[in-house]
């Protein structure tokens, strides 16, 4: 009989391995998961500030530094904080082993600080776990085929945690961190908020690109690949978390499943563009070659071969944005621009939404009752986003809450 | 045509790496060797205090931790310091690649925290050299047939550097160090102290072991087994050190080269033992069971079927060595037992005087007409120690430089 069915893979962040005595903690719940019969496998992120710490290093060296070097340095985090872990669950008397990225055969491409995993060679892995040992996986890491160490960017060891369930067959898959789950909206807004028992991969995917960030994005969408069922809970309690899995395994299709923002947006509008093909491509691969990520994109009809164009980024990106639109301006000819970081984004998500009509229409209905103004609208088949004044954001998402009855989600 | 010949090895300490600023001052003097035309491999230890830093985290954890976790935990220090080095050199444009043990092709046993190197498979080494990189290597560490990784124990980069000089065919291992190199005695006794232009393997050795410690006594006999001529300099400065080669090679064989001492030594003698065999080699085995290193042992010649047994040890140790001779003198039936911390080693150490009788003499007498009295004394073919009351320590070294002229070494 095969074992594999009885595996376990756990991830625990940063914040959860943040001093000794909060390993001693990830320690003791480790070990219980392994007392209840499962093969355990855990991911570990750097200690709390280690990255930072090693980054800060680095900044006194300059900028623009060579990124595999940093990648180098920047994966003896992870290291530090799965021998660390180890040696506290040998301690406790339990058979523990920490392995590296390249150790646990984790193989990546070679796009340092943000390389990819091109599979998991899990040989080893296995013979430490058929050994009866917890395995401690170094996140965040892998090993390019040249043999460089690459690290994996941001949510990293959300991604080694989910690969790592898919190359082991393992059978469920638990990122511990310091929120209880997914929720149904922002809880230091709106007290009502509930916790989700589940979440689609699309929901999450969309809650996470807009803002609430409970599992990386990438992380997500790899699970999805796989079908890996992931569960996210806290590494502070015992309560069970949220379950991000295919729409078909969940209970009930609900029309709207939370309310996601963003207050991190700006909008920037470019006036009288001549129409006529490649402006818009100009515009976008100019921005994408500075690194700006556009968001929302808006183009108005067409009056009397003039048109305009807006488009929101991530406020952080508006330096980046507004030299290289401001360039623009003049090369087009356009007649001028206006830009603003006082708005945000609030959204409704949910799977349910794309069969049924009138989700967007009750969204506008509840804003415009609060007296709010909706300055652009985009949708996806499981979303509708807007852009609204910042001062408003707690009002909408409060207003957009109660419009569709999540607080009575586990009612 | 090969390159080799135009290959060496640097190896930089953790005093010489223990800032941005200080790895700086080390990119620019390894950036100056290779503009003089040399293909340059650095090994580094970790940064000034970060092995002390991970030993302190550790020691959160408990005692007596598993092996094998704390080698993977301290090998990060290295791996690190190598990074920022690379990062460095690659700023001020110099091509730079940081390798781990592992990446570098150090091969070890698996005895954790004090690896011996088994042989260094040198191919990325090489490769990158030949593509015109400084490369740099974690030192310290390697990696055993099982995968796992080790650390080399005390002097580790040291040996670390001397191992890769014999897998490249170097030409020259150089040890930056935050000394200028091998002195006649301690500078800071003897003011008229001299560096010394060479020294033998065998002479440094037995400085080494005697207290006057510039490079590791393992790095030492790993140079002298694979015949690879060290220099020992300064990190701060341009002077030129003390080269470590054969005996051959140096320019004359001086009678003596150097005055040793130790202050860290302790006293124990055991009195009236019973005169048969087996006796020693019960005390001895039991003191190497408890963990303490003896040096000079002296046993007295036979009076009427008992005799007297008298030992030196690391001052440190005495605690571990007390409870074993107490319980050892009952066991064995001897009268009794002594101890004292209050006494030191100066020793006199040359390849030379092995050829020269009558060196020994000049030694007592010199210690004689300064009034200090002789307890224990031992010799090999090219020192001889004697233990003396540690408040003489400073007037026998002095008096002993004067004895053999040590001031005129390069005069």
């Amino acid at each position: 009989m095969k074992k594999d069915l009885a595996r376990i893979v756990c991830k625990f962040g940063g914040s959860s391995v943040a001093s000794i005595e909060k390993i001693r903690n990830v320690a003791l719940r480790v070990k219980s998961l392994q007392e209840q019969g499962d093969d355990v496998a855990v991911v570990v992120s750097a200690m709390g500030d280690t990255t930072d710490e090693l980054l800060e290093l680095a900044a006194a060296i300059g900028n623009n530094l060579n990124p595999r070097e940093m990648d180098a340095l920047l994966a003896t985090g992870e290291q530090q904080s799965a021998a660390l872990l180890a040696l506290t669950l040998d301690k406790m008397g339990c058979k523990a082993i920490s392995l590296t990225g390249w150790q646990a055969g984790v193989k990546s491409d070679s796009n340092y600080s943000k390389a990819r995993i091109n599979g998991i060679d899990a040989e080893r892995v296995e013979k430490e776990l058929d050994a009866g040992k917890i395995v401690i996986i170094a996140g965040f890491q892998g090993l390019s085929s040249e043999g460089d160490v690459t690290t994996l960017g941001r949510g990293g060891s959300d991604t080694s945690a989910v690969a790592l369930v898919a190359s082991l067959g393992a059978k469920r898959c638990m990122i511990f961190t310091d929120v209880e789950g997914v929720y149904t909206a922002d809880p230091r807004i709106v007290k009502e908020a509930c916790k989700l028992p589940a979440i689609s991969y699309e929901e999450m995917l969309e809650m996470a690109s807009l803002g609430a960030v409970v599992m990386q994005p990438r992380a997500v969408e790899f699970a999805m690949l796989y079908k890996v069922e992931v569960e996210v809970r806290s590494s502070f309690n015992l309560e069970s978390g949220t379950i991000i899995t295919e729409v078909a395994d969940m209970e009930q299709q609900r029309i709207v499943t939370g309310i996601a923002h963003d207050i991190k947006c700006a909008k920037i509008g470019i006036f009288d563009l001549p129409d006529k093909p490649g402006v818009a491509s100009l515009i976008f691969n100019d921005l994408a070659r500075a690194g700006v990520n556009v968001d929302m994109v808006i183009q108005s009809a067409t009056r009397e071969e003039h048109n305009d164009i807006a488009f929101t980024v991530c406020s952080d990106d508006l330096p980046l944005a507004l030299p290289v639109v401001e360039k623009l301006v003049k090369e087009i000819g356009a007649s001028g621009m206006a830009y603003g970081d006082k708005v945000a984004k609030v959204s409704i998500v949910g799977a349910g939404m794309q069969s049924n009509p009138g989700v967007a229409a009750a969204m506008f209905a509840a804003l415009a009752d609060e007296n709010i103004n909706i300055e652009m609208i985009s949708t996806s088949e499981i979303k509708v986003s807007c852009i609204i004044e910042e001062s408003k954001i707690e009002a909408a998402v409060k207003a957009l809450h109660k419009q569709f009855e999540l607080e009575q989600i586990n009612g």
